[in-house]
């Protein structure tokens, strides 16, 4: 299938196959910015920190980047200090080649943990990258990040009104919250718009909570990274609350499309799950019980075998850590109320079953203790799952 | 296969198929005790407590129990109202049976959750159950209450020496930490010996500290529960710190291997995984640690696949929240060093696929941060655990 050209005033994107996946796929990606882009980032909490990661995270504090050179293939983690040169000699590379300063040159690289990053193949693939560089190359860019991805993730919004023009674009990869070997979670979102640094990170901190709601396996990757460039090239800037608003609507609205591809995409998923909990003491609680509900391997089977098994979440928040009574607890599955006061409600399984065959599930519970929220977008659990993991580096 | 009569002074075992099982395999089983032996108990933590454990914890409150109702096929959780009266039903008519004190029988559950207990069937086998009484029936008692185990689960130990002699007999139910419908973990320990109160408590604390270290897949059933009974008619009773030692350490035994069972019978389990974690900080941490890499389905399917994939450990030991300097971790794979100093091993990965080729696999940690160290027993993750799950109630 041939996509049609996308891009984002003010970047150019490349891609090119360097050999680092076996199959000769493509698996290194550009984006260079005209010329220094506003950067803002979120990082994975793994305390094994992917050599890319530390590097950029080094080189975001100055709140501007020109490049990311991205890999797939391999996640440069675990690889020790020749694993921190590898990525470093990559990032020099794609400088001199680009004409910009290493200092704004960014890696991300996602793939298996713990292999030494074959750097001198990235190396030789690059100029190609960069020779092929285009405003329209958001797509292949996107395709050249893929790992077990079973499609590109791209997203886009077009932010219009008297206030003027720009758009907002993000690109995700990531089977699975976690891809085999948790090289996993990427996302990369430029706009043409000018941000100040406030508002960037108000966009960031927007962007990364959308990706917080995300859970496919509930293992958080080495190499989680998520990058926000503001290239300015459109001429407009959010000015005042109004426009500065619908400028992180755009923005937040990119990441949550993005997110849901991320979870229907999830490794061996036939089904997206949508874990929506009100009802809550507070937030904190609301969030335990949607990801104990979310990331129960009970719930996720039963999602997969289409069976609107409610014991199985019930029992999930009884374990959560939420504060409840049972006998206040509500649920409800692809619509159909299944469990109140304490016990099951007659006749609604054989509806919930039949609601359950579509590709979206919600699983809906009320707490009946408080009047926060919180939702969770995950996949059930298939075959495919265990087939894809276990297969995996072999 | 016809196994051997197992029995322990002081109590008789019965079982019978009652059609809670729709199969009409046994389904129902019965500990009774001559006279009201002591008894302590531990149960789930979960928020959604089951009817007849919310009914064995009242009655637990004495410290004397003399029979003991279970029943598989049916949790009778999230029941309501309904299944708490039908649960005392069930004791009442074991009582009169047995011409037991109605507050002397506890009564214990395993099956599917939110379905209401046929309580009726259940009364009308129990005769058959108290015609079969028997002092050697522990293996059909442990047949009785098996759900999707794949064998039943018993183990004993007999305390000799120069202090007398006693016999220490568990029976366990759980294939997984959870079965389907999390009706999960039963486990009965029966001694002949003499117990004073704290022993009894010391040696419930020790036996549930065994099963505390397993996981299967990580969910806390709403049924759990632990029940430890000393009938004293070996005449024999710990005196002194040693003799006192001895019984203990034959109680933690038992448990132990049962917990070992249940996790080799993990459903769909191919393979036994220790996580042995040491070096950690403080204990929490080394818990924490053992637990994030025993949950993993990212490790659990690896080991399932015989991957020495030791980049999977070292993520789930980064999220798991223990502290700890990433280049002082050092990770065995079945007994081989494949990680340290911040780096993976050379050469040691094909010979740690051959070593995880058996039916048990080690993971080992050392976090190189203190002196403190956690174990977790569990399985690893394979097809059939989602076959058996996705199928189950349907």
């Amino acid at each position: 299938m041939r996509r049609r050209a996308l891009g984002v005033a003010g970047f150019r994107f490349g891609a090119a196959a360097c050999s680092v996946k076996s199959e000769g796929r493509p698996d290194c990606g550009l984006i260079v910015a005209e010329r220094p882009a506003a950067a803002a980032a979120a990082f994975t909490r793994n305390r094994f920190r992917a050599a890319p990661v530390e590097i950029a995270a080094r080189r975001l504090r100055a709140g501007r980047l020109q490049a990311l050179v991205v890999n797939s293939g391999n996640a440069n983690a675990c690889t020790g200090a020749a694993g921190y040169r590898a990525a470093e000699r990559v990032c020099e590379r794609a400088a001199r080649l680009l004409g910009v300063a290493p200092a704004l040159v960014a890696p991300a690289s996602t793939g298996i943990i713990g292999v030494p990053l074959p750097w001198r193949r990235i190396e030789r693939g690059l100029p190609r990258a960069v020779r092929d560089l285009a405003p329209g190359g958001v797509w292949d860019f996107a395709e050249a990040i893929r790992t077990t991805d079973a499609f590109p993730k791209v997203a886009a919004c077009a932010l219009g009104g008297r206030s003027g023009r720009a758009t907002v674009v993000g690109v995700a990869k990531g089977a699975g919250m976690i891809a085999p070997d948790m090289a996993t979670l990427l996302v990369f979102l430029l706009t043409d718009a000018s941000l100040d640094r406030d508002t960037l990170r108000r966009a960031r901190a927007l962007a990364a909570a959308e990706f917080n709601s995300l859970s496919v396996d509930g293992d958080t990757s080495t190499n989680d990274s998520l990058f926000l460039l503001a290239s300015g090239a459109s001429g407009w800037a959010p000015v005042g609350a109004r426009s500065r608003r619908a400028l992180l609507d755009a923005v937040a609205a990119v990441a949550r499309e993005l997110a849901s591809q991320v979870a229907s995409d999830g490794e061996g998923a036939t089904k997206l799950v949508r874990v929506e909990v009100s009802g809550a003491r507070t937030e904190a609680d609301a969030r335990r019980a949607a990801r104990a509900v979310g990331e129960s391997l009970l719930v996720k089977t039963a999602v997969f075998g289409e069976d609107p098994n409610w014991g199985r979440i019930a029992c999930a928040l009884g374990y959560s850590g939420a504060r409840f009574d049972p006998e206040r607890v509500r649920i409800w599955v692809a619509g159909v109320l299944l469990f109140r006061r304490g016990a099951g409600v007659g006749g609604g399984r054989a509806r919930a079953r039949r609601a359950m065959r579509g590709r979206e599930v919600e699983l809906r519970i009320d707490l009946g203790a408080g009047q926060a929220s919180a939702r969770l977008v995950t996949s059930d659990l298939s075959h495919a799952y265990v087939e894809l993991n276990s297969a995996y580096s072999t």
